[in-house]
């Protein structure tokens, strides 16, 4: 038997689901995901790992794309109240996320519920469910919290949230629901609802909340940090090259169920990273194709083939080991002067073949150089020449 | 041109009025009030009254019977959610409330609403109604601050409350709002929804809260400190009589016009005070028939026509001037022990014609009580004769 809570951050309240998990009868575990953005991206893959474990081990999986709540806006965690998609978006995000979460979750365990089929309440209904809870516990949120303390505007509207995708679980009979850390609040708020109305209450699951590719934010569309599950297999290979070394635990952990990273150099480690999350959602074999693929693009950055040539020569330094001065070679290479040359090389500004030149040493040997692309910022690239 | 403005508290913003009265049309002056109990009271007459001043200068009254709002509660003053009425104890208050404000509105220039017409709309509609504002504006007001502050509870369905009062000016097109000064943040709300939903702003007209009977406390039937509209001559009048002298200037210059109580002592002009709200209430002549009623019946303290018959004889004590000792006349007209009569002597339970007797003095002459009426508590009584 799995163990349905490793990676679990917190499962509520103690020892209901270990109760639940031994009634002998497949549990509906909700999810409840808000179509306001159109991809699944790796960020998503952590919950969606979980359900589809709870579906190996018979359950069902009920979830509940909100067609409804995004018209609302899920506070969790926002500062600013959120804009609202048109309902066409809605409706494509929607098909597009139920498709992409069967690249994880099993189609014949898994009941897909749109919340408008109960939420499209009447205003009796509504006032029902509102009279069901008070000001001060919707209010109690860290998210409304903070925005409060900085006085930044919480629409009235928004505080129906929680009500409705408490709602949910009414409707659906969800017997434990599952979500992100940042979801504790909404997902404990499901049980209140669900004893307003007198159905049994669910268990609560929460999953940590993965990084984005900057390995600091919270992985997410509108952060530019996120590797969706449908990118093409060499951009993913590539995005997943550029988190932190520090991340990759992590990674290995929540997307491939490993204990941690391997044994090994950081980047052997996070090449296997790159090249096994591509097979898990491209396909076997398509691990090795992405990573040549992004050697190709990516470690040449993307050089074009045009670029002009610039000889080594006359920068070779008077002295032992024809050592070249950088500053004086990108001054020279680009038109600049030594200081400013100097400064961009300080900011990580100047590469070498894609890798960022410091400043220590200043000079290198010109072997080192010859028949590389050297880099200024992001387009202007120039090709050295051996002196010889 | 009579002064619609006469012993108003606030008038907002400055000038709108004066600008709308200029506009050469009938304006459309609002009341919402909300069935929760069946009788008028004379504290809903202050705005009424006010009401009435803008029919006879041509104007129309809107009178709002809030029975969807009603089911919502109004919070303005309150210091805890308030009980819901039943739909029929709604529906019953609100068609003996219409009948009572008739005594006061002129039924030709006033358009009676219920604003379950348009308020009972689906969530869509709410939801647009919510956006339109924000939390920190809805917890603005006074009583919900107190109700924080204490940690009382206030359900969420009760935040709903003011925008579902200000749809009624949008979905009204009111261009004035009446209301006592409790009202006021209700009132200023509905200028943000129509704002909202870009119709013209009404201006605002806040009268003073009548003090109950009590002169202290707003005059509501729930603090039974109340003379409804409706009440008997005789007990409208006889409440009246028990106002403290201070809260009369309030209701000569609120309820009848006049510019405050007229000279003269102050049990005088209270039953002037009587009379003229009686014939207001009850027609020509009924003041003074009232004014009689109550002194047969409450200044004789509903002395019961048939009462037991005690003879002062046996009581006269020997010495000058044929005293009698009180506690003495009490134990034996009644039946209990001489200590018992002296404590409720003390207390001021012993009246004599309705006048309460002291311990001071203890004895009094047989013919200052021969052929009155002797009373302990409440309801028991005796007639006193005389020993001659």
């Amino acid at each position: 038997m799995p163990d349905l809570t490793r990676n679990a951050v917190e499962v509520l309240p103690a020892g209901r689901l270990a109760e639940q998990l031994e009634l002998g009868r497949p549990l509906r575990v909700k999810l409840g995901i808000d179509p306001t953005t159109a991809d699944i991206h790796l960020g998503h893959t952590v919950v969606l790992g979980k359900l589809a474990e709870f579906q190996a081990s018979g359950h069902t999986v009920v979830l509940i794309v909100g067609d409804f709540t995004a018209r609302v806006g899920d506070p969790s965690g926002r500062s600013a109240s959120r804009p609202v998609p048109t309902p066409e978006e809605i409706e494509a995000n929607a098909t597009t996320y139920q498709e992409q979460a069967y690249k994880i979750l099993d189609p014949e365990r898994t009941e897909v519920r749109r919340n408008g089929e109960w939420l499209q309440m009447g205003i009796d209904s509504l006032l029902r469910l509102m009279a069901s809870t008070t000001v001060a516990r919707l209010l109690e949120r860290d998210d409304f919290q903070k925005r409060m303390a900085a006085n930044a505007p919480i629409a009235a509207h928004e505080l129906l949230y929680p009500l409705l995708q408490g709602y949910d679980s009414v409707a659906t009979r969800a017997d434990v629901e599952l979500g992100g850390t940042d979801q504790k609040f909404n997902l404990l708020f499901g049980r209140d609802v669900q004893s307003a109305y007198g159905v049994p209450q669910q268990s609560i699951l929460t999953m940590p909340i993965l990084a984005g590719t900057d390995g600091v934010q919270k992985m997410s569309k509108s952060l530019g940090n996120y590797v969706g599950v449908t990118d093409p297999p060499a951009e993913m290979f590539g995005k997943l090259m550029s988190i932190p070394d520090e991340a990759m635990d992590e990674y290995f952990r929540l997307l491939l169920g490993d204990a941690g990273r391997p044994d090994g150099p950081p980047n052997q480690a996070k090449r296997e990273l790159g090249r096994r999350i591509v097979e898990r959602f491209h396909g076997a074999g398509t691990g090795p194709e992405a990573e040549a693929a992004f050697d190709r693009v990516f470690v040449s950055h993307a050089a074009p083939e045009e670029m002009p040539d610039v000889d080594l020569a006359p920068y070779i330094e008077d002295g032992d080991g024809a050592e070249i001065h950088l500053p004086r070679l990108i001054a020279g290479s680009f038109g600049i002067s030594s200081s400013e040359a100097r400064r961009l090389l300080a900011a990580g500004g100047v590469k070498l073949d894609g890798k960022p030149l410091g400043t220590d040493p200043l000079d290198l040997p010109a072997e080192a150089l010859a028949e590389r692309v050297l880099q200024v910022g992001k387009r202007r690239f120039a090709k050295l020449h051996s002196p010889g």
